[in-house]
């Protein structure tokens, strides 16, 4: 049987490949271009997390069960597309809950690894954002990170939460599931009233010139 | 002498570069800003590769030849940049070039240190379409893979045909250059007649306030 | 007490996050954007490079002084923000300064790891703008390094500069401040009197249908 993060490492590549697959689908890729920017946006993450911490070869090289994960993540989406009639709000809803699963597994593995709790946190904060931010650059959208509902900070939410409940002696598996649950909640009511922290508020200023 | 992947490699660096110093010189780059940009674009495939599969320092780093394909191909850009009449045209035609020779040979050290063949095929593919994501995003161009005639799927064609035939037993040498060509041709006869596999299709639908 | 090149690299995680703190602050992120931006900024040139080099574990990861830096830049930026009022220069003076300190950095740990002059220039100048062209890819800025004003060729300046020097015999930290102050003369000359290269002059071609 796998355990708890394994199963949500999965699903984390599963809807972060939904949200690339819907982000593709809105500029008219074709169907082979959808499933390169859903792969890139679902093993991103994980992909920089494995590079910084060096680990050894990426996780999907040495398990291809990711890369068949984002090739039924793609055609679920192909085969359900017509039932989507807004993607952007389900994008948002598949965004949210991979920055939700990566930043506690982003955390997570950079804990068993046995860095600084505050490289960790950030580590996590990174893994989670990393994924979004490639697709939306890639398929020329504003990134999410930008909009300012509480992204990063829903992602620091999950890290923060797994960090702190662990330390408790909480196991593992249970602090991954509370912790992945608060900051998908987090994201998702800051999506649905505009919830924002305070924001930094410098002037645009820039010459007529530029 | 030389192998052929070795002589193919330098000439997809050799191409890329070009594509990346005619991306920087219609944006009015500098002499050294262009050639920046064309290394960028044509080393960016295979240090992605080289760093996601692990092998040590990237490739450019320990044979500095690379380097100095480089500074030729801005060179005679720089040289023959007076017949360039149509620049965005040569710069897709380097740009199926080199992304020909990297989905090739980024499947071929995959496959070469053993990875399973559905990881090699996104491997090629990811080596093939980074460089060139890279130079666009750099550049403020709209990323070639979003354009639809077959970007991704040309490099998809290079990849398996490259494993495809090396699994008939044909030389790695003789079947490179026939998957090579192969992958030209497509993205080439794609532009030319602007060929494309159904897109994904989804509406637009994005708030009023975005 | 820290060696000179220790202190440098202080100084060009700080500024580099001053900078990518105002970048965020002028898009009107929250405030944990801010510091995901500007730790992004400050810490991605010296990523690169040490994924490049296959050096391990990035520096950040393995010594935390580096993020708590940032934490302290973002919080300078944000309690003097009052005094910003031109944000935009404020930031290219920051970034001309990380700029000048990494291309010497960059070249200096290439060749203290033993690689070849070229690629230890190279090295220098692409850790040097790395950081700065992830912060205005993410903010959706113009890259500065497309801007034309002897960007790239100021990180090349501090790269030579700084090789120059050590070949004849200087001692390192000495040669880092002369490099990092030429380079960061030339940057802030170009920008005050608008010094440039001659540019590549490619006509823009598209065709209308692009």
């Amino acid at each position: 049987m796998e355990s708890i993060p394994q199963l949500l490492d999965f699903l984390g590549v599963a809807v972060f490949a939904v949200s690339g697959a819907l982000a593709a689908g809105r500029k008219r890729m074709d169907l082979f271009g959808v499933f390169v920017l859903a792969t890139v946006t679902a093993i991103g993450g994980g992909t920089l997390r494995d590079l910084v911490l060096d680990v050894g070869p990426v996780f999907w090289v040495t398990d291809p069960t990711y890369l068949l994960i984002c090739a039924g993540a793609v055609a679920l989406a192909f085969v359900g597309r017509a039932a989507l009639a807004r993607p952007r709000r389900l994008l948002e809803i598949a965004d949210a809950a991979g920055l939700a699963v990566f930043s506690v597994l982003g955390t997570g593995s950079s804990l068993a690894a046995g860095f600084h709790p505050l490289v960790c946190l950030l580590m996590g904060v990174i893994t989670a954002v990393a994924g979004g931010m490639l697709r939306d650059v890639i398929a020329g959208d504003v990134p999410l990170i930008l909009r300012s509902e509480l992204y990063a900070t829903a992602a620091l939410v999950g890290s923060a939460t797994f960090y702190g409940i662990t330390l408790l002696g909480v196991a593992e598996g249970n602090a991954a599931l509370v912790a992945v649950g608060l900051a998908f909640a987090t994201r998702c009511a800051a999506i649905r009233w505009g919830l924002s922290l305070p924001a930094f508020g410098l002037a645009e200023d820039d010459d007529p010139g530029e």
